[in-house]
């Protein structure tokens, strides 16, 4: 592939460019807005699109709403080109590029979903390593030419990313799940949040923390992502409804009581045990099955100098941490981190830290 | 005070045995299990009560179920004493008191809950370090003689955990917006998983992770707990479960349009924006006012000795870090780690570590 053209310089498409400097690909840019296209050039993703430019690849990375039409547009502007768009739901933007393109002009879409980004948006957030890592789900369809997903993988891989294929509807209701509804629950519980008593959010915990972290998110684009994903997400959230239907049944009938109605307690213990069985499926980091990673907690002073020495005693000892989470405790001037290792390295590491006179619990 | 009886040697019960360790209160144990007596007993928690024994104060550390028995039982033995408890609900406890003692009982009685907890129960857990830094919340009631709740003052200061005073209806309603109703979505988010294709599970991120960690916790546990605090935590869930209404209609009128309903979109831009003003009231650590952290990021191979690496940068720089994020990547060996400071310390961190050598970004 000699040269690229992206559609769209917000964070995606601008980070995208920046990715592909120095990799022999040629960028070509182009964005509605004058100011964001100048702004991307400067930043040194690539060059704005000229008349003479011949793409291989048209990365279309336009806000969700207007993803399927700049998809079509191009592919008819393009004749050559295979057309790819990055938008976060993929069926939609299908369904409408087979309704309103030939067989010929479709065969050369092929949506994909790099699994990257950040809370801030914009050129302006862009980093050139945004894909390192990450999974970048290509979605093939009955009608698509060979190479354009191959072309896809080629840029996924020149910026990093590990590409995997799975079908549009099947990837959307895998987001659905995995994504759109851990948001719209953590918006909801930040929500009880907005009129409660001063004194009752002061006892706010490290568990309230990480359940609402990402309701911090933007407004818009979330509305664009649900609303574009909606046939997937409604079923989820539908049958996650029923489950609170049936632990609300439990409590009011314990309210109402006594005495209190069959099965009150078992519907609080089933939705608990039900979840229990459900984080067991989340895998561990880079896609290994999961693993029962086990923890040790140290207690450290809070100031500057705890962390860099009790990280270097863990870099002596020659363990991998899993996971790390800093415990913040009101009212004291004490922390807790919590140390994540597979189960072999769980002693070795307590014992080196106790030499080393951490005080440390498992 | 002299002589503190703890009734129960679970977690807490053996726990605060241990925590109060050299600090010249004699702590005396009682438990109906022998077996669970003598562990705690063994691993030096305190004596097993005898008839000679006359505690100032009885801390009752039993399952929530039978706290208040517990509780009364313990005012008609001990008419000199001063007994709280330690369950993490409080209202019920309270009534049952007031309705089943005198006035004077009652008096002597003072609820509290020391906000500490491990994922892991029984006395093997115990840790004499469980309640530092903590929030020990007691409710006083307008009954209580003044001598209860410093009693119990004086022992949450022993161990090192931050005394509060509330009510008891005040701290119930409280935990079910700020602890209970968050388990309760954790855990519904993650039911959501177990049966969801594999492709599907493999594509969870981050996101994910922090919504449902505690989707781990003990059903039998939650289920007294979610029971004992049914009618504060049943109108967040109703409250909540109307939110989630407004959020699947504004989805549905979507998925049956076109033409969409009026209000669609605002119904989902409004969860997500009544989420990100509840998120901006939760406190920052040590119960200071919300601070807008910023955080930079730190490309890292995942190797052992990076992390001691960067962290021994991160000490050079005189630099406090107020929170930490590993980022686990999806088929690739290099992960992110995203430090959190204060505004004014980011400027001289990035200076830091890109000197260092390390690929930093904001």
């Amino acid at each position: 592939m000699n040269d690229l053209l992206i559609i769209g310089t917000g964070l995606l498409g601008t980070s995208l460019g920046l990715a592909l400097r120095d990799t022999g690909i040629r960028v070509h840019l182009d964005d509605p807005s004058p100011t964001a296209l100048a702004l991307a050039r400067d930043l040194g993703a690539g060059e704005p699109l000229t008349p003479q430019t011949r793409p291989d690849l048209v990365v279309v990375a336009a806000p969700p709403d207007v993803t399927a039409e700049v998809v079509i547009r191009a592919l008819r502007t393009w004749p050559e080109a295979v057309v790819t768009d990055v938008a976060s739901v993929k069926d939609a933007v299908l369904t409408a590029v087979a309704e309103q393109t030939s067989a010929a002009e479709a065969a050369r879409y092929v949506g994909s979903h790099p699994m990257a980004g950040r809370e801030r948006s914009g050129a302006v957030s862009a980093r050139g390593d945004l894909f390192q890592g990450r999974t970048w789900v290509i979605c093939p369809h009955p009608g698509v030419d060979g190479q354009a997903p191959a072309r896809v993988r080629e840029v996924a891989a020149a910026v990093g990313a590990a590409p995997v294929e799975m079908g549009a509807a099947e990837h959307d209701h895998a987001v659905a799940a995995v994504s759109h509804t851990p948001q719209v629950a953590a918006s909801l519980v930040a929500a009880r949040l907005r009129d409660l008593d001063e004194n009752a959010v002061a006892l706010a915990g490290q568990g309230l923390r990480d359940v609402t972290r990402i309701a911090e998110s933007d407004p818009m684009l979330w509305t664009q992502i649900l609303a574009g994903n909606a046939q997937a997400v409604l079923p989820v959230l539908d049958a996650l409804a029923g489950d609170l239907d049936a632990v609300r049944a439990g409590l009011r009938s314990l309210v109402d009581g006594p005495p209190e109605g069959p099965g009150a307690r078992a519907a609080l213990a089933g939705a608990i045990a039900n979840g229990q069985a459900g984080h067991a499926r989340i895998p561990g980091k880079h896609g290994a099955p999961p693993t029962a990673y086990l923890s040790l907690v140290v207690v450290l002073p809070d100031r500057p100098g705890q962390l860099a020495d009790l990280f270097s005693d863990i870099g002596g000892a020659g363990v991998n941490l899993e996971d790390v989470r800093l415990d913040h405790v009101e009212g004291a001037d004490v922390g807790l981190a919590e140390l994540w290792v597979v189960p072999a390295a769980l002693e070795p590491l307590q014992e080196a830290l106790s030499a080393a006179g951490w005080r440390v619990h498992t």
